[in-house]
């Protein structure tokens, strides 16, 4: 290991996140199920197909425009089952809790996880509580894992993206994690800027509806779509094409991240996702995702090139070319 | 409430944890899933029946005689499934590490883990690892996750519990606690004391082909023996009578309780539970227990009484009665 300590930066979602899973938790647990390296590990029991999902929660601060990290442990867990092609059924909740952390907060917390659990039709079925003393913790900590049942047909899969495939977005990008900067940093701007945390499965499930040719869907949560993008390309051995142009950005969000030198295709998202599917099945998503409430402002963002050297390439608007690879550093710690 | 910010006793397993989850949980993910309160929810999807269950891990120290954080988590995991009847399948892990944390220390856990799970038969097949800076979390923090098939026929259930029904153990009580107090205090004790920390799966799938009438199965974690068998005879509206001198304890866990304190009924235990049958059962399940690694010191320690007043009534060694209830007051922080 070229680390002897953990950095930041391993939790980054970036190349360091890469390098801890690939060289200390796949090696230990190797097994084809995790191997696959998706949001969800797709499980067969019987003759039934199912995801299972795990994420934690840490974001800071705990409450923010758009949400709180209740809201986003729902949202995370519905979306990482969903893109996998699973209909979320059901979740567990775990709560690190700190001594001294406020009942109201918890109350405030617990609510919204039950209204975006209810929203997105997964039911809460399993808990655990655990209090560490002051210190032990910085506020409250939440996991939550999530089982869904997975009918479509296909093979939803980084494996399964081929050369050509149009690159769709859902939407604009960089809105969860300038909101959180912005409510982070105090930094006294007038502009409104609400977290993207959004349940994509209501959406996910109109697409998987109207084509049974999509070959792959990620949220692009940690790390932002520029991450996500670049995992895929290196983990599909394609190269993928994306236009800056045709990339939706808010200008409140251009705006922060101009003012605090972020690049919004690292900012993570909580309500984005990208899918890949054959250029002739684009315009059948694309008019599912615009007749959604979180589809409004998608796009075609690019393609699927032919020659297999797992690059992002990214056409700026000026006409220049930019590789976009694994984020290094941690770009902004705590996010989700 | 009665309380407005969280007190290091809503995590003890005993009176305010049972608080918070009927003041704030339940109310809030109201589901008749979650209302069993058993160790992990029996969902049915299709024509199978499975369980799942979660727990987030704090213990402190992370290393401690007879093993550490990870194969602590696996082994709490399974054991959550396993007394509800399931066989268990899939599992998650969930880290949350300090900026700072040995890869040494990280590594060994997750060997430990993979050994754990190799052993109990479970895979690892989802995870997630977030890093936070320094303070903001004491070391590691791991939350699992556990999905378990039920193949078992009868309705494994505190509400399955009769009167006259035999309470078995399967060994010596407060051996996990001990060895996490001994770890903790530095005690410079000689007294040799390990974590009775196990997988019971391999254990209970034997007792489950040697008798079709088990009643109800609990592992005695986080609030010991008495806490456990306090939340049954409320939640069963059974009374349980249970004789002291039957109740195996290891001696030197003994003394170190009177050196410390504490009544090891309320020390945590993980690899050690009760089974409730009927008394013509209960021969039979002691002859497995005996004939396993896990239950060599396996005891009929009393039986569910006639009278519904939901109370335990321990019968001492000099002949009293003392009323075991839920503890009050955070007993040993951080022990799981």
């Amino acid at each position: 290991m070229k680390y002897d300590k953990i950095l930041l930066e391993h939790g980054s979602g970036g190349l360091l996140s890469n390098e801890l899973v690939a060289n200390i938790f796949l090696p230990h647990f190797s097994n084809s199920f995790l191997e696959r390296l998706e949001d969800s590990a797709i499980l067969s029991i019987g003759n039934h197909k199912f995801c299972f999902t795990t994420d934690s929660y840490v974001v800071s601060p705990v409450f923010f425009p758009g949400g709180n990290i209740g809201s986003l442990a729902v949202h995370g867990t519905v979306n990482d089952l969903a893109v996998c092609g699973g209909k979320p059924l059901y979740m567990s909740a775990g709560y690190i809790l700190e001594e001294g952390f406020p009942f109201a907060a918890l109350t405030e917390i617990v609510q919204s996880m039950a209204d975006a659990a209810r929203g997105a039709g997964i039911k809460i079925v399993t808990g655990d509580t655990k209090v560490v003393s002051r210190g032990a913790v910085d506020g409250i900590f939440i996991n939550t894992s999530g089982i869904g049942i997975i009918e479509y047909e296909g093979d939803l899969s980084i494996k399964s993206i081929k050369p050509g495939d149009a690159v769709i977005l859902n939407g604009t990008i960089g809105d969860h994690g300038a909101a959180i900067m912005k409510a982070r940093e105090n930094l006294g701007l007038e502009a409104d800027i609400v977290s993207d945390s959004a349940p994509l499965n209501g959406l996910i499930a109109e697409i998987l509806k109207v084509s049974t040719d999509i070959h792959c869907m990620r949220d692009a949560t940690r790390g932002g779509l520029g991450a996500i993008l670049a995992e895929i390309a290196k983990s599909a051995n394609v190269d993928i094409n994306i236009n800056e142009q045709d990339i939706p950005i808010c200008e409140n969000v251009r705006g922060i991240c101009e003012i605090l030198g972020l690049d919004p295709l690292f900012l993570a998202n909580e309500g984005k996702m990208v899918v890949f599917c054959p250029p002739a099945e684009a315009s059948k998503v694309i008019t599912v995702m615009k007749g959604h409430e979180f589809g409004r402002n998608a796009a075609v963002i690019g393609n699927a090139g032919e020659s297999g050297q797992g690059r992002v390439v990214l056409k700026t608007s000026i006409g220049g070319e930019r590789i976009i690879d694994l984020p290094t550093g941690e770009l902004v710690p705590r996010i989700c």
